[in-house]
């Protein structure tokens, strides 16, 4: 028996519809008895001879003065920064993400798995591309969306996109995963990308619309085996009073035997932390358990056989933000910027022609979508604005433009909306 | 015409034998014109909300302090650590690295691109995996080899690996990559890896192995197109006298437009900086060439789909090694220790019952093999030094052990080979 057929069984037993719904890569892949396997079965040996990586003969690396002198850690948590991460992470870093994700859930929350380390949130989408995309694979995304999942869902395992309108008059949608599955034939598992506080819309759904989504969902898993990626890039970030700001994978684990959400975030956005990439791969099952324990030998083979193992140096420092007494103001100090800048730009929206364009709604994240009036091209927009007005948007087809406010001071959001305004009459003008 | 069939002509015309060894999703992969592409143009505007990571507005990070103290950098480096890296690599990283790859080699070197920066070394195999491996494409590579190639190449993209033995009679042999393909029909592409210094082998051939080995890979080249992956994660580090150390890499460039060979190295080995996630591929073509853009346009492609963005982090600490007055000597100083450990464990192999094993050639990298004899085998050799001795070791099927001298004391060494030659005995004698 192969070591992927030993897999099988704890993982068809615990979720079908999990099994079901891997692609042929992810069915065959488990983490080999190669040299990371044998390398931890040595640790703590007086002689460990395994592991290529240089060291002083005790554990300790041999670094370069120039790049340990850069980094202020303590001596311990310094050596292990220069030094390879296990390929599924950083014990401590993995625990303290889980504790950080299930912060004021309560007890009754649902079973989720230890984190795996990934690098950056986009490496924890192409591994769950790798374990349930392939050939032919429906994968339902709200449009608009983040340009990347093209490449990493369809260029790259061959599935099929299928876009859903997530607007519809100008409100969230909270049907359109379903809308995009409806031409499936029944029983055909399925794969939908739920990325809420949403890119490049950012907006998280009220309570009621959240119900509404959740209500789809699990309406669609009666029809299919339907695996959900919860793509918390987000996570955290949301402006609105009473908008729930819980990530939407804690409403969806356990709910149904059909569906088996995902939970796909990182250090990135939540904790400011863009060059570092660290991100977390989370499955809806307990630590310890076959089904998570058998998962996690699939993603330690898909996370070896593409980087090797996962940036150590980065974990190590998002580590002593966990650990920080105060991280959670930390954390919500960048927030509250944010909102500022959520609430200017809302307001220095409010004002403008809705003949030429029309604000959707935003209330988190990093970005507002704005939508063009007919026949007139975001492209062409885009360009405009560069080359005229020294404002840089990004176009998004067929008729959106995203403003990132993460990134402009709130004092300047008034003015880049001026000169979107101008710059899209000027456009209009022109015919 | 899309994207990539904008980027056909470019490369067949620089090489046709290139473009005949790109795999299917290698030939379609193009940069899309995506965020990342519209934010490099949005670079310098007054207003610039184009890219979703959160600053103060006026391109500084908004850091958590537990982050951001952590780095001992000067405040513009630092800044640069923490935000994203360009796609391609940050580019005095780039600058630099190539600067560290051609020192030496005189002003008639041949040609070599900027290199795009990989997360880690394993990231430039999986990345010309993708380029070159698909389906039932012939890889060829000396064996014994490091197991992870078969991940990276047969297991993700479906290529074959065929091995062929890397020693004949306890020597190396130069014409292993040639007998491994000797049965594939003439005219067919085909990837050669050479890894040298080797792993598991610790080997870097003498300049009279070197010119039959590259004299085979030419002779190879008149009989296919044939792309050479110089996997040099063990760059530089050569400890017998008189055995050239520069990559083969620069043997192979621009002799034979048959053959292409791609340069895969990075900081992990060279810099001892293990934890970083630093890798680099390279390819034999002058920085802003059209060939050298156009690869460079498919290697982004793939890099974003898979992690985004290399680590901003760690080639910020990488470039303060690299811009270091004395980089040259804090190489040096790690080298010659692990020098000093290859001499203490040929001396302490010299004494060993030939009879039971048989040390092959070493006189480079970090590792070193040994040969058990005939009907003893390698795993169960493994578990009895781990269980009764106190000693780590790698097996390596069919009949070797591999010993990671890099990780070693040079004192402890000796005791490590006694005991390893004590639990060879003891399982010869079980029989």
């Amino acid at each position: 028996m192969s070591d992927s057929d030993q897999l099988r069984e704890p993982i068809a037993a615990a979720s079908p519809a999990l099994w079901a719904a891997l692609s042929p890569l992810g069915r065959r892949v488990a983490f080999p008895p190669d040299i990371p396997f044998q390398a931890a079965q040595a640790r703590g040996k007086r002689f460990n001879g395994t592991i290529g990586q240089v060291t002083d003969g005790g554990g300790r690396p041999l670094a370069l003065a120039a790049i340990e002198e850069a980094l202020a850690l303590a001596p311990e948590a310094r050596d292990r920064a220069l030094l390879y991460s296990p390929v599924q992470g950083i014990p401590e870093v993995r625990a303290a993400w889980r504790r950080w994700q299930r912060r004021g859930l309560g007890d009754d929350a649902p079973a989720s798995s230890l984190p795996l380390v990934t690098v950056g949130l986009t490496h924890g989408l192409a591994v769950a591309a790798d374990l349930f995309g392939g050939e032919g694979k429906a994968i339902a995304v709200p449009a608009p969306y983040w340009g990347n999942y093209r490449q990493t869902f369809a260029a790259r395992t061959g599935a099929r996109v299928l876009p859903a309108p997530a607007y519809r008059d100008g409100a969230y949608n909270p049907q359109a995963v379903c809308e995009a599955l409806a031409g499936e034939p029944p029983g055909e598992p399925a794969v939908a990308i739920v990325n809420l506080p949403s890119n490049p819309g950012g907006y998280m759904p009220t309570a009621g619309e959240r119900q509404a989504l959740c209500a789809a969902l699990l309406a669609e898993a009666e029809r299919r085996p339907l695996v959900v990626l919860c793509d918390d890039a987000y996570a955290g970030l949301v402006y609105e009073p009473g908008v729930p700001a819980r990530s939407v994978f804690w409403d969806l684990a356990g709910r149904h035997p059909g569906l088996v959400p995902v939970k796909i975030d990182g250090g990135t956005k939540e904790f400011s932390f863009f060059g570092g990439r660290v991100g977390f791969l989370t499955f809806p099952f307990a630590p310890g358990s076959e089904v998570a324990e058998a998962l996690e030998s699939k993603v330690k083979c898909l996370v070896r056989s593409v980087v090797g193992s996962p940036v150590a140096t980065s974990q190590m420092l998002l580590l002593r933000a966990l650990e920080a007494a105060d991280v959670e103001e930390q954390v919500a100090a960048v927030r509250r910027r944010l909102e500022r800048r959520c609430r200017v730009l809302t307001a220095a929206l409010a004002g403008v022609d809705r003949a030429l364009l029309r604000p959707l709604p935003f209330n988190a994240g990093c970005f507002a979508l704005v939508e063009l009036a007919p026949r007139l091209d975001p492209e062409a927009a885009r360009r405009h604005l560069l080359a005229e007005h020294d404002t840089g948007l990004i176009a998004i087809a067929p008729s959106y433009l995203r403003i990132a406010f993460c990134s402009v001071k709130a004092d300047d959001l008034p003015a880049l909306v001026a000169n979107l305004e101008r710059g899209v009459r000027e456009l209009a003008a022109r015919g």
